[in-house]
This record gives C-alpha cells, structure tokens and sequence, in this order.
C-alpha cells in the first residue's frame, strides 16, 4: 500500500500537467478579448497622437512608432525608423498646420502583435514654406492598414499604410 | 519512509507544473520563429495567388483570402468580403491580362496573426474591354501592407492594401 499514495501523486502531477491545449472556440474567445483590450490601448495612442501632430509636436508624434517602424507613402520611398519618421514629421510640420482624425473600424490582436484598419480625415492648412499646390490635397480622407507591435506594456506602430478615398485623376490617355 | 516518494512525487509535480514564463528573450525567439516559419506559408500562397491571376482564374485567386477579408484600393470604397473580392477580380480578369510579381520584404507573426510587407510589380496587357485609358496606369509598382490570419492550417488574407510608387500627379495650382 506505500505505493498508493505516489501513484495519485503521479496521476495528480499528470492531470495538473497536461498540456493546456485550447479549443478552436477557446482560441477565438482569447484572440477577441487580445484584440477588445488592443483596441482600446490603440485609440488611446491615435488621440495622442493627435493631439502632438495638432500641436505642431513632431518628436512626441514620432514616439507612438517603433524603433524599428517602416511608413509607406504613397508615391514616395518607404521611411524606415523612428529617426527618419521623425525628421519627416518635423519637415511636414514645418510646412504648415496639420490635423488627423483617425477612426478605428477594426483591430485584429494575438498576443504582442496588432493589426489596425480604420478610416482617417486630415487637414493642412499652409504654412509660409509649404510647397506650391500642396493644400489642395486636403481635407483628405484616407483608409489606413496600420501594424502595432506591443513593447515593455505599450503599443507602438511598425507598419503604417493608408490609400486616399478620392477618385484618382483620369489617366492620360495619349 | 513511506511519505518520502509522496513528498519527491509532489515537489516533481510542483516543478513540471511551474508556470512556463517566457523570458523577453526568449517570447523573442519564438516570435522570430514563428514569423519565419509563416513568411515561407505566404511566399509560397503569394506565388499560387501569382500564378492563378496570371492563368485568369479569378475565382481560385479569390480563395487566397479570408471569408472576412478586406482589399483597400486606393481611391474606391474598401471591398468587404470573400465573394466581393471574387467578384472584383472577375471583373479586373474580364479587362485582360495581368501578372503580379510580389516580394516579400518583412513577415512578423504572433500565433495566428501575421503581418506582410512587400512589393509587387503588376502587368497589365488590355483586352476588348479594357476601359479606356487604364492600361496608361502599368505596369506598376507598388510596396503593400497584407494582414494574414492562419485558418486551420492555412494562411488567409485577411486585410490588403498597396501605395503606389509612382510620384503623384502635379496638384492643381488654380
């Protein structure tokens, strides 16, 4: 009978040890919790955002991105690190007033990573040194695919993309 | 003595059953890990999604994304959903004859969560019912940001958008 008691031991440890595997239905209610509390530290991070880029705060505005975060302009070179996103925001900055009003539609989280959709007004009212025909450009409203990745507790921008909603210019047919 | 196999059984059981917390280093090393073991998965749905558009099967390219996808082209409303984006492309495959040519330059996942940067070269060889002027528009080459979700198994494109590199048309002035 010595041996009873080490064999519900063992037979606890095992059960207490199984793998946690989860079930499909377990996964998604995780993931939709991950990406419910993602969500919120997100729009929490755009109205910082917002705020720095209405107050002409280029370098506050730079430090919602990563690191290591890639821009992609349209029309232009991807900008690659915090360092050269934030020279270009100093140099939008210097061009004139800019306002953004982003608008989460959905956020798509598991565990450190996120992926953000939404839609996005902005609005540039022209500086001395802003470029000739620049302003026409604006108000635009754009659709943006923006990556987050969450670092020491905070969620910061890796990837950043948006397409404008206005109809492209007719293409030159000649 | 009987007691000494119980108490080594439990404290084994206290030890298998530690928490397994990750240390950042190694969440990192998983996270690399994942990540490239999903970019080879996308490269290689990037090349059938490549091969299907070029053979004109919209249908079979369509399958390539998620049920719940979302494709943000520039300057149209966003198109929602599987069976849209399948009827999109039929209509682009109805225009002519077009290739896609995608590089992938970055995949960082987490679980079932991938994000993809890349670019991609787009052909485009007009048929009968091209509208007018749009072949004026490629090739093309554009950088994207494509949002992946794994899907028993499988990656799914889950959220699609592309920049053109092209410099924008000179605004109006007047």
């Amino acid at each position: 009978m010595t041996g009873t008691p080490w064999v519900a031991a063992a037979l606890l440890a095992l059960a207490a040890c199984a793998p946690k595997t989860e079930t499909p239905e377990q996964m998604r209610a995780r993931l939709r919790a991950e990406s419910d509390s993602a969500k919120t530290a997100i729009e929490a991070a755009n109205a910082r955002f917002a705020g720095y880029l209405a107050a002409g705060k280029a370098d506050s505005a730079a430090l919602v991105y990563a690191e290591d975060a890639v821009m992609f302009p349209s029309g232009t070179p991807p900008i690659s690190g915090r360092a050269a996103i934030q020279a270009q925001f100093r140099q939008w900055v210097g061009m004139g007033h800019w306002t953004v009003q982003p608008t989460t539609r959905q956020v798509e989280a598991s565990g450190p990573v996120a992926v953000e959709t939404g839609s996005n007004v902005t609005t540039f009212t022209p500086g001395k040194n802003a470029p000739r025909g620049m302003a026409a450009r604006y108000p635009d409203t754009t659709n943006y695919e923006t990556a987050w990745r969450k670092v020491d507790g905070r969620w910061l921008i890796t990837k950043d993309m948006a397409v404008t909603t206005r109809a492209p210019a007719p293409a030159k047919t000649r």
